[in-house]
């Protein structure tokens, strides 16, 4: 009989709860012994409602009791989550988690201890839920040579981003329907400043490139910049939708990483992706392009990965044998290099904000051609309010170094024909 | 030192014996041991060229030799390839395979042979190449109970069906441009009658619910009597795109297993997948549906899958617990009921083929409506080749049992105003 503790009973962890009673009887086939929920652990004494396990407020009462293998953590958020981690693996016990902020910004010491204490961490819901991503990079794709992987991997951008376009609405009415709907947090920065796909992305590249791949890798930009306005001229001039996208690739053996909301078009496998679901899309070597798509958001889906994750550790331990391998490819020797986002090259999506008189565009293409910036197409467009006096001008450049760009608006913005910062939105093919 | 024999080199063999050798450095550190390969079989010595492994024309130098870990059996087939897998079993070798047809027939041997010698038999290859399908329905949803899976499985007919569209050609004509261009094999019935289809299917409904479901549990009908005019009527007038879909449904407790070809809507993600691309959906009741797409034919994916099962059972291998939990669940006890194609229900598109005169409608519709088949929209196409002074007439049932819809084209085709038997599609919602 395996005996397991959850910490935390909020929406996953009563969901994994539910599941295990649900599918007890499936579950305990396919894992060939017994499972039992021998403790729950929530702050909040309302969680422990109809449940039958033992409830306690103290994760203690779960992580230093030689009664538990696995310790399940999904309270969420950093500094008591990564002590319950530490000491679980400390205590001998398996953990399954599906912190992904944790993870990204402890991957050393976490798995570091577990090798030592020949013990698992299993996390396939910190990646898209219940897609299982962390298992196929791990092991049904782990002879590739992996050079790509760009997803939406955050569930409450890719809703925001999709009723903007839909509903016709800004970012901030967007965001609000979100959080009234339950797909935000009252406190949404870390989804909508990209940091949520970033802590995903390093998990992915981590376990990719078999080393850890920090937040301090990844160039990351958000959604909260994003006007209606520019997605309306992408979508209608030139087919495009915007989707904020973590994006891991390897150029001459160097990894460049990247979130940050880039212009898909109408025939890239994102642009279907709407509202919570998530998409990841992988490249190896051999296997060419696969596509993983689902539910990235959710309690279900986040509890079947947590429970998937507790049957395979269950069927180890019963067999007598988990922690003799390690889940996850660790090699802190192996050397990584990176290139920053001033190396990046791509095609860019601008839009410059100026007055409306003539001259105006040979100036701008003029401050581009100076830094080889190369032009593909123009559109200029009717102000929106005429008072303004002021026109929109958009370009899409040629396969150019980011830097170029960068150098370009920063001189063009200090033209006095230019009336407000110009935005800039990278394309990807 | 794992060390492996791989016999059968041809497209799938020698691309597992190139990737093997070029990403060496990669598979070695992940699995944390060497790998060599030091057997290679095939019947044409030709093969040979240019690879370092000692080289044979007799599978029984790989299979009784015991320096092998493990088998790679990929000669394809069904009598010789079973054996090989059996004899290796029985030889307490590990097996990596990619065939489908020998693992769908002979579940219930190879699988109890494997329990009783504590032996690992990895398949990934077998359905859908390189996407790591059968991973995640063992272990990354095992947690699910799954009530749905449908399928492009099969490269070939997937290819044929595209070309037939985008080309304007007849089944005939899309056909042997594939086996021009490697898509088809030259006695292509396997694929185009459904049979491969099906095999998959059965390795995906087995492994989903724990029991042995032969091709004799699944309706099969294949591409071969597919015509242009109706992919060409379905798609110009509703919308509709033929696929050739493998299906297992839970309905009441009991499975119903179709392979056939399909109408889908513009909106399923099926729609997408085009040429010798595969998809997977699965429905679970907590991870929701999850859709898995990539290239489902060719050596280069396969390979990525057989080099991948490799890994993994080299790292249980030499951690020493190779064997000590089964892969598949697989319970013989198990009882699960089906549902025969007799009991099917859905939406079907019928296209008659009637003398061009007034009345006709009203027969056919008469008769239908005596079966309880209750019309959804009728379309009538002004006749092709005027001569021959027939006239199509195309109708959309509501959901309606398909034996009623069988029942009635028995009666309607022995009239003397139909032309030609009446052609039968179902719509996949």
């Amino acid at each position: 009989m395996i005996k397991i503790g959850i910490i935390g009973l909020g929406t996953v962890g009563s969901k994994v709860y539910d599941l295990i009673i649900s599918n007890k009887k499936l579950i305990e086939r396919k894992i060939g012994t017994e499972l039992e929920i021998l403790y729950g652990c929530d702050i909040d004494r309302n969680k422990f409602k109809n449940k039958k396990f033992i409830f306690t407020n103290n994760w203690k009462d779960i992580v230093y009791n030689s009664d538990i293998d696995i310790v399940v953590e999904l309270i969420g958020g950093k500094d008591l989550a990564k002590t319950i981690i530490i000491e679980s693996l400390k205590n001998k016990k398996h953990i399954v988690t599906a912190n992904k902020a944790v993870l990204s910004e402890n991957w050393d010491e976490i798995f570091n201890l577990a090798r030592d204490n020949k013990k698992l961490v299993y996390f396939e819901a910190s990646v898209g839920a219940g897609i299982p991503i962390i298992q196929a990079l791990n092991e049904g794709l782990a002879a590739n040579k992996i050079d790509y992987i760009a997803g939406i991997l955050n569930g409450t951008t890719n809703y925001i981003l999709t009723k903007m376009l839909s509903e016709n609405i800004s970012f901030d009415k967007a965001l609000s329907q979100a959080q009234k709907n339950g797909f935000a947090e009252m406190n949404p920065s870390l989804d909508i400043k990209g940091i949520d796909t970033a802590h995903k992305l390093s998990i992915l590249a981590s376990i990719t490139y078999s080393n850890w791949i920090k937040l301090d890798n990844i160039y990351i930009e958000g959604i909260d910049k994003i006007e209606l306005s520019d997605m309306k001229y992408v979508k209608e001039e030139f087919g495009y939708t915007v989707k904020l996208l973590g994006i891991v690739r390897k150029i001459n053996n160097k990894l460049l990483l990247e979130v940050r909301p880039c212009l898909v078009s109408d025939s890239s496998p994102f642009v279907s992706v709407r509202n919570e679901f998530n998409a990841i899309l992988v490249k190896g070597d051999k296997c060419g392009e696969i596509l993983f798509y689902g539910k990235g958001a959710g309690g279900s889906p986040a509890a079947s990965a947590v429970a998937s994750d507790i049957m395979f550790l269950a069927r180890q331990i019963a067999a007598g044998v988990a922690g003799n391998i390690p889940y996850v490819s660790y090699d802190p020797d192996k050397k990584l290099s990176f290139l920053s986002n001033e190396e990046n090259f791509g095609n860019y999506y601008l839009r410059f904000t100026t007055v409306d008189k003539p001259g105006v565009l040979s100036k701008i293409s003029g401050i581009l051609g100076k830094n080889n910036v190369s032009i593909a197409s123009v559109y200029q467009k009717e102000p929106l309010n005429k008072k303004f006096k002021t026109a929109d001008i958009i370009l899409l450049t040629h396969y150019v170094k980011e830097k170029s760009v960068i150098d370009s608006i920063r001189v063009i913005d200090k033209l006095d024909i230019i009336k407000s910062n110009t935005k800039l939105l990278k394309i990807e093919q």
